[in-house]
């Protein structure tokens, strides 16, 4: 931990710690995993409701994946290239009764027995979207496609921030079409985003963003990212109000998707995408955060919104 | 394929395909591995608001994790012993600069780059209750506990039978407490299971089951299982009326789980625990099965049982 980072850290713990005891996070002993409340989940439910009937003037089609990938779609991406350490990789046990006794013998030694593993067919989701583009390939209806998602995503970085999680859900509105119905949609929801977010109540701040790419090219990567004006998020205080967090991010993504998965326009031209993501854990924690613990106490207006 | 299951094997494609053809699961190249539409989930979501209702009068704790399990968790159980072959180990990357460029040249190769990875803290959740034991180290309140979870859970079994699902989510109501708490909570759920199924329309049966141990003591385990009546299943036609499918399941733990975890009862003995566990992807594919693929022509008993 950098000396820099302590103020931040103990806000982080401190957080974190202030959830455990009101019981709205159950620690599981690994940072960034925990279960979830009735109360924290109801309010994920609600936050969502509120996603939907937002969307619902541009009846979307609904899709809801399970936090699994195909490898072989997986590997259409670049998320190896440009993320590989926030992956995760599902490995199990496909060898007979001996290989098994020696998996046995390596735990009773307390050995690493996971490389007698092999890797399935599957990866964690790395982000909502991703398991729907390998579905698209092929040629879009005219006017192009508009589709609801919400997955659990992976990734792999443990953090004592109650907001940063290895495992949570986003909704996702995702666009597939010309170039313009992408953008479009992506400042649609930029602006939508921001106005929701502030709806309930949250001191919410549109930035231009980048992803946090991995290696040698990850700042040119970043800088080209922003300079294109790609990502915005919006940002919200939770665990630190000098350091606010990302709880919504709107995205296009060029013909990226386009190209990897073969998707096409009813002009036969390379599909461009773009998306929101709601990060639900992150807006349920940023919301806790800002009202207190029970949301019978909340501000009536914010009750109001979210149907409480 | 042996050639007995052949007419099985036929059933289990011709339902997928009539699935896939209705738009009710997106293949995503993995067998057992789908996208689900909205009317697909809003199913799942109508009965689990059901199983809600069902279960309010025992005021459970309700709990909602996320499809991930601590690893060290995981090897207090005795899941490695005896289903490794269905277990998911998650991995992921964690070299530097160099290493990453070893992993791509793999990539570019199509080599195996999985084994470069590292196991990380989490392996896939394999039942709705695994998350629940490590969190309730400790002694039970007088009365013991019963809580309401939910979660993805995963198995390695790749299959054509769309209700053989490698990721799936179950709906469960725990019991921690003494043995007659533990046996009370199965047996009545074993009776109110059966009768929620019947009043959706479906031809349930209760059966004595076993898990699918593995390796050598597998027969002597699912014997032992059976003998105890341990496990009862509620089987329902799903791809074919010969085979009934699993949609339910009933099981007494014994005390596997508080000894595992040091949970024990107000009076200081070593807790029992039971549950129930809806599947909830079987129970829609069983009423898409019964009733049609259209839930506004289901019959007006089965639409005000599920609120549709």
């Amino acid at each position: 931990m950098c000396a820099s980072d302590s103020p931040l850290q103990g806000a982080y713990l401190k957080y974190q710690a202030e959830l455990v005891d009101a019981g709205l996070l159950l620690p599981s002993g690994v940072p960034g995993v925990y279960g979830l409340s009735g109360t924290f989940e109801g309010i994920i439910e609600r936050f969502e409701d509120y996603v939907t009937r937002m969307g619902e003037h541009l009846s979307p089609e609904v899709v809801r994946f399970p936090p699994l990938l195909n490898r072989h779609s997986y590997q259409k991406t670049n998320h190896l290239e440009t993320f590989p350490d926030l992956m995760g990789s599902v490995h199990s046990f496909m060898g007979d009764a001996k290989a098994h006794a020696a998996l046995m013998q390596k735990k009773a030694n307390s050995e690493d027995w996971s490389k007698d593993l092999e890797a399935t067919e599957v990866m964690m989701v790395p982000a909502a979207c991703y398991p729907l583009y390998p579905t698209a390939t092929g040629t879009l209806p005219a006017g192009g496609r508009t589709v609801d998602l919400r997955a659990f995503v992976f990734r792999h970085e443990p953090s004592a921030d109650p907001a940063r999680m290895q495992i949570f859900r986003q909704r996702e509105y995702v666009r597939l079409g010309s170039p313009s119905e992408a953008l479009e949609h992506r400042d649609y929801w930029l602006k939508r985003g921001e106005e929701m977010l502030r709806s309930v109540g949250l001191d919410v701040k549109p930035v231009v963003a980048n992803d946090p790419f991995f290696g040698a090219g990850k700042k040119l990567m970043a800088a080209s990212q922003r300079e294109q004006a790609l990502k915005f998020e919006l940002e919200v205080p939770v665990a630190s109000a000098e350091k606010p967090t990302a709880v919504t991010s709107c995205n296009y993504h060029l013909d990226h998707f386009g190209h990897s998965f073969d998707i096409r326009t009813a002009d036969d031209k390379v599909a461009h995408t773009a998306c929101i993501g709601f990060g639900l854990e992150r807006i349920a924690l940023a919301l806790f955060k800002k009202h207190g613990f029970k949301p019978e106490k909340w501000p009536t207006e914010v009750k109001n919104v979210l149907g409480l």
